[in-house]
């Protein structure tokens, strides 16, 4: 940390913010330059550093620089070499192979979830996503089928060999979700939804953890930090789009991202162009910029009938398109080194 | 809504269209104009309305446009001369009188917390504010005093003849809470955390809802719509700053939501000029600001030592400035017609 | 400037940057932490700054933080005690009185000009604002009148004792202008005109500057900085709105940049909250805050008949709701010990 | 035009409404919902749409719906199967080949653009670029060589086999450039300098139009519009990078904008990913994100020795950096069907 004195500070106030950082158990390290002093606070401890941080408004003081990572489990210097995290059914993720995760985004029905089941895996999709409680931002909309849904995704998973991810909501429904779930989702509306992340720490499952609209990817992995405390190393790191200016698009997916947090972190990192983008024929053009850019993964919604879905229909793929797109990231895929489940497919549509 | 579909639509898409509307169970109203053709949507139903959304992308469908608000019981319309909420002791807010809430950012002490609560019964304040539970983005940070910080804070209400607000995170805190709490706050990142929302909705105490840092002004209303369709009505909205790319203050204000507001929605609103700039020294410009642009009532951070606070000491004033604060916003109130409780102050500071 | 090194940073990494600050004739201060190095630079150059600034990438390091601001004519250190620029026929801004500018977006035709300038005289408004060059976002909307239109709003001005403020949208007009406007603004898109700001600082005429659309407050600082290094020190800088993602105004006026300026700099800071809002309805509220958060003027658009305006009319008040108005910023302006021109006005309306 | 009236929208409001649409030349079409009525406005004229736009604040009017794009010329209906530009020497833009421009931020010595020229035509690049006249948020920062660091962009391109793209800042800079460029570069800092538009517009010289720090996909194609309007059809559009929240990258590239300008409009499009990172070691998997989306084109900062740049050092390659690059953006372009000028390339490096 380093505080940055004004330059018309007098001898005083330096003193009196070299006296609270010695307070406060670090040492302070003065550089005088020629316009102003700068102050670097050396030491290693959390206890008081909220009481550092309130420096930034004591007299003389400009501001305060911060200059390491407050994460610390999740950074990448904690793991140099990265994680490949084991989902079951011999599915591995962050290491040579890109995963799909692919469904609709609510469970409806049996027949629903059947049919995409057998059409993405038939696609070499390995995860199938859905929705059994849905947050909705109106109190009016489906919300979702529930424990219900859950028996009907477990079922249709295990029938095409496929693992499950799927959202959990709040605490109350992390037992009652476990044997049903390979994957737990936590979205982006609760990312800093902190009991859950407590919740979640404390279990073995992996979490597919996505950046809220409009959280840094700082504070992403902050929410990462708090699952991993809890003992639970199992975090995949999924970026969904935040919120800017532009409409033309429902988020901006923030391709950077991606190596960004390859450099930061070791956990990896996965892309939603659904949810990035909000329209069908906007996925899959994103879909190969996020395996062009490094994603370990893809989350992908598809559905039999995108035109009755009972939510997220404009951006959900039918069967068939989502079946090219697997076609198209296998050969982006394979121009950036990595591997892609399924047969090899023909050539990328213009 | 409205279906703006696209000038080179072949009459076999409108026809499509057309047809979906009939098949949701609206009318279809067709505007043949020189360059295209758009479809009026006319029904009230809200059940098929996810399937309409999804013609979006629809063949020949350039895009859709909602017209009517998705909130209803936050609506002005359902209320239109404005609603005046009765927290209790005598204390309401909504209607002429502008209702300051102060406290420090966390209940650190008895000590600490019945300092605060009599200085700033003192110069005005109707309620005292302070963190029992606390959010913090890191997992190493100070997380509240929980059940004892409760019983500390209506103790040192009580004696003062204050209210207490402070911030639920989860609904299994709902009851807990309910005893020692006279305003259940709601902070930014849980918004949208639907599970405590509907637990509230499902209590008969006032809530403060803080709007998320990306979340729309309608964002912010159909979550006041979820506790609102359990049934309690009793709603305070607040405005503490949004993300932007302005980095010189920790968040925008955003001041014209206050008077945004008050046009859709009858419900009271409220800024929080502490979050909202996260800097000391600009706590009361925006407080005045935010008098002088209509708002119901105030929230703010006020510690007795702010450069020892456990948390948000950088934004917490001292004691004798809320002081000064209160006898700025009383001249401001004024001029705009509201009243705030507190002898008449001297003049403002420049 | 700060240099950051990584945790895991090299003594050759450290001795290779140590070497590279002294090239760019600057000391190097090394502070060893537990966790990292930090080096100081000491020094003030600017002429190797951009190789210092690339040393963000070079091996080892995490990042380069700055430490002083890169504008100094237009720092508050400059002048501590505040600009009070001198205008013309008595008017001065950035002391005691809170300027108001008021007119149409565009001057139409005589008839229009000599009716607003009469009216916003009438109410108390010093100079009168309207547009002779148009920059449209469109190349087929009303562009202005040109010439013409200056010589109209001289003319309005000098029958009604107002001074004139328009705005000037190449280096090419500046000449053309000056015999017929007092104060020369520049619009928010050509904030980073530097062709312009140049020309202008040239002049010795008084410049407002409108803050770009997504211009942080440094970088409208900057700006003020090329025409101040010119030689010309009459700068009136303007918030005007900034983008965000919330679009139920036309943009996010940003009150607390108005402490902020005040802060950083010595220059006036005026706001525009016609531009700030978009929407009539709002103009009032923005208007009031702004003066009761320190704004030193406001720009206010008028237009006799909004309903039947060339551009701009959704914002434009009609001159009986802008007298209305006067009255209300008066009484904020007493409020916070500031004056403003005409008779003592009714009370707020709600 | 669609106008939204409020629900209790009176009958004499909605008259109005209907009066002031048919006095502007068009025809209104009622649609009478259960809850509201609309109004479609069916007609073609530009003539009165600002009086038009006026009645969003008409009383009974909730708000004003445009639903058609204000851009015509630079329309995809206008030219659906796209545009395919000839730049000179056989180089073309839009069709199958993936065209890539790179150079230094600014040409800083024969020396420099020279060595630079030689290694990116090595390594497969069309364009050279290079700044002779630099926009610089600092007035104290280097401002380019001028006319002099044009003849040497010509001597080092032509020598080299390349063309020359550099940037114009000012319209009284057009004449003066033409001799010497081959496409010229209006940055983002000038999207809406619309006299220099103009000024474009009545040359026959291609033109590179970034998009602007905040500028909506509409508003850059607006922009493309006004040089279009002037009869030069020859634009190329940029993405760079737009301003988010997001700090860790200078800019955040918007990659989506990238397929939903090929949706719209049917000008080529490039990006810009040194900018658009702001970064060296992000360059690359941007630049690679790009081209999978379906990028006409990059442009990209190449220096022979970053750390001594004049500018931009931190986000410029080195010359075997850019080489490697090449190689990577040949297996992805061919991945997607696209032709890369060069030799085919080793594996992507991870």
């Amino acid at each position: 940390m380093i505080v940055n004195m004004l330059a018309e500070a007098t001898e005083e106030q330096i003193n009196h913010v070299v006296e609270r950082i010695k307070e406060c158990g670090f040492h302070a390290h003065l550089i005088r330059g020629e316009e102003r002093t700068v102050i670097g606070v050396v030491g290693n401890s959390d206890k008081h550093r909220s009481e550092l941080e309130a420096l930034t408004v004591a007299p003389g003081v400009e501001d305060i620089v911060r200059i390491s990572h407050p994460f610390k489990l999740a950074s990448r210097s904690c793991r140099p070499e990265g994680s490949v995290l084991d989902l079951g059914k011999g599915v591995t993720i962050g290491g040579n192979e890109v995963v799909v995760a692919a469904g609709p985004c609510a469970v409806e029905s049996r027949e629903q979830i059947h049919d995409v089941a057998a059409s993405v895996a038939r696609a070499g999709a390995k995860l199938l996503r859905g929705g059994a409680f849905k947050p909705r931002s109106s109190p009016y909309s489906f919300q979702g089928l529930g424990l219900e849904g859950l028996k009907l995704l477990r079922e249709a998973s295990d029938k095409n060999g496929l693992l499950v991810v799927s959202e959990v909501m709040d605490p109350s429904q992390v037992d009652e979700m476990l044997p049903y779930v390979d994957v737990m989702q936590v979205g982006a509306r609760n990312m800093q939804n902190y009991h859950l992340l407590r919740a979640l720490g404390e279990t073995s499952k992996p979490v597919l953890l996505k950046r809220g609209m409009s959280a840094t990817i700082e504070e992403l992995l902050l929410s990462a930090e708090y699952i991993m405390a809890g003992g639970n190393y199992k975090v995949i790191l999924c970026e969904r789009g935040i919120r800017t200016f532009e409409t033309t698009t429902r988020n901006t997916l923030d391709i950077a991202a991606i190596p960004v947090i390859k450099q930061l972190s070791h956990l990896p990192i996965v892309a939603d162009p659904s949810h990035g983008t909000g329209r069908r024929d906007k996925v899959a053009p994103m879909a190969r910029a996020a395996v062009a850019a490094g994603a370990d993964g893809l989350i992908i919604e598809v559905h039999p009938n995108p035109e009755r879905a009972l939510s997220d229909g404009v951006q959900s793929l039918y069967p068939e398109q989502f079946s090219q797109l697997m076609g198209e990231i296998r050969l982006i895929g394979s121009a950036v080194g990595r591997k892609i489940a399924g047969e090899q497919a023909m050539k990328v549509s213009s």
